[in-house]
């Protein structure tokens, strides 16, 4: 049997492109003893993979040239040399790569970990997004840092992206009133539809930071960045006495994700209201997984959590599917759905 | 009797200079019920004012054209309506202004409180340096956004100044590892005179992110920025994982004070590192600085504490002192002491 891999072809310089991975063909693996094999349903893009594929130093390391592409899944088992695992099974891990068949070890701990999923609580790629490491990174850096508590004024960018639908509208739950920065008109009206008080388009909006203090007259309190670049400017620019900016990412820099990063220094408006900026990783509070699956649950549950998918059905659009992501073009939590 | 008063000629575009002010005479006023008349003995010069001056929003009320420049002072009392207070206590406060006489309102709460200087614990302008705000904001600047740790490495900007001097020497009670930076070799030799561990001269080091880099080869876990500008890129690029980053100064941008500041977007970096940067202002911790006073005064009693002060003798020569000030020509505490 034929195990299709997307391998690492070269380090982008700047975008990526389609190039950046070429398709190869092994064998499908055998699981050694408390390992498990699995047939790939799901696969996810998410934008730490942009770091992944970067040949500079990054908070973990990255992929080689040749090696097979990073990525979570969800899959069936196929095989099991584990007690707690039989065929049939739904497994979900951030260790499954851009391969139709992967051989995971459960007892591996941390991030590292292998979930069996409930696939009564939802279906199983929620996995790979509001119930997996993007409601995590919500759930965090919302709670963590953010800390939004009623008469708030938030602003999130990307905010229809799979992280930011949700800090959206959990910052809501919180008593907050949310702003919504995007890039096209589609996005934030769907962004309103699911209660969103105020949206900004970034693309067409001629002055960002004018519009933001018209409709944040108080300042802003909480920014979930999600992007970087002048969009990060326009905000930092706006905030309230004691503000919490919460850094999360920066795809604005995808294009020049190895370059000097310039813009605004904010340590003046920084002094002046007092505020805190702070980076985070998910990956660093996977311990607080269960606490926060439990807590999007029970949201989604009752209806105040409201997600999207945006799915692009073929393994071989691996390489399609990363690019509409880093380019925005998706519309919610970008997912790629294998074949039978 | 006259009572000499520099008065805010001008806000200044950029760089203050001796024009800003200018020199002028009122009858010495009467202290009213429950206040005070001071006899100013010092005064302090410190890189907020530069704020005060601005007619750009800062966080308090500027000082407007033709009124007396704002600044903290030590005095005796020479007539007093208050009970507390009789002729020959000497008062320190940030109300006196640049002038020859002041009339205080002791009762007043926060950082407009008068004190009461105990000449027995330390000289009397103590209470406008190292005992005073400069001493509580690198109190609080450190202990509740930089929290150094044995075995932190620590990197303080404008070392030798006011603040920095403090920094350093406190975080090396504290057990950490300090590198200072400073625009002189003669305020780096004083610098590993008082115990830091090593300095940089960030005028001719032609490579100051590498320099930090060899001399911080683990990173850098502590940064307490006095400055601002290119100094905070070169060390933000050499943040530990986990680092504080306290925002206290930026008089590196003295010359271009309403301009638009551009530099590093630090964001890449604070997410790799997951690291914090806070902004903070003293005054919000007034209440904090009889704990901060009696800590100071302890180190500096023991010897651990060694502080310098850089005294220009005579009223007129204010303007004069502040633009030393700014410009980094003085040697720790910048004071102005008055004739008899």
């Amino acid at each position: 049997m034929i195990n299709r891999q997307w391998l690492l072809a070269s380090h982008p310089q700047g975008q990526a492109t389609l190039d950046t991975w070429r398709l190869a063909e092994a064998p499908v693996p055998q699981p050694g003893p408390g390992q498990i094999l699995v047939r790939t349903q799901w696969l996810s893009l998410d934008p730490y993979m942009r770091g992944r594929i970067s040949p500079s130093t990054n908070y973990t390391k990255g992929v080689g040239i040749g090696e097979v592409m990073q990525g979570g899944g969800v899959g069936e088992v196929v095989a099991s040399n584990h007690d707690d695992w039989k065929p049939g099974d739904i497994a979900e891990a951030m260790g499954f790569g851009w391969q139709e068949y992967a051989v995971l070890s459960p007892d591996l701990p941390g991030a590292a970990r292998v979930n069996k999923v409930n696939t009564a609580l939802a279906p199983p790629q929620a996995m790979l997004s509001w119930l997996g490491m993007p409601g995590l990174t919500a759930y965090i850096g919302l709670f963590e840092i953010g800390r939004p508590k009623p008469g708030d004024t938030l602003v999130v960018s990307a905010a229809s992206g799979a992280v930011g639908q949700l800090v959206g509208q959990i910052a809501r739950l919180c008593g907050a009133r949310v702003i919504g920065i995007a890039g096209s008109d589609d996005k934030l009206a769907w962004c309103r539809e699911i209660g969103f008080d105020a949206t900004l388009n970034y693309k067409t909006e001629t002055d960002l930071r004018g519009a933001i203090a018209a409709l944040a007259p108080g300042g802003v309190d909480v920014f979930f960045d999600n992007t970087g670049g002048p969009i990060h400017d326009a905000v930092l620019n706006n905030l309230a006495v004691g503000a919490r900016v919460v850094i999360c990412g920066r795809i604005a820099l995808a294009n020049d994700f190895d370059g000097e990063d310039i813009g605004l220094r904010a340590s003046s408006r920084l002094i002046v209201t007092r505020s805190l900026v702070q980076g985070f990783i998910a990956f660093d509070w996977w311990h607080r997984r269960p606490e926060a699956m439990a807590r999007l649950a029970a949201w989604h549950r009752d209806g105040k959590l409201i997600t999207r998918e945006d799915i692009l059905d073929g393994f071989e659009r691996m390489p399609e599917a990363f690019l509409r992501m880093m380019s925005g073009g998706n519309m919610g939590k970008q997912l790629v759905r294998l074949g039978g």
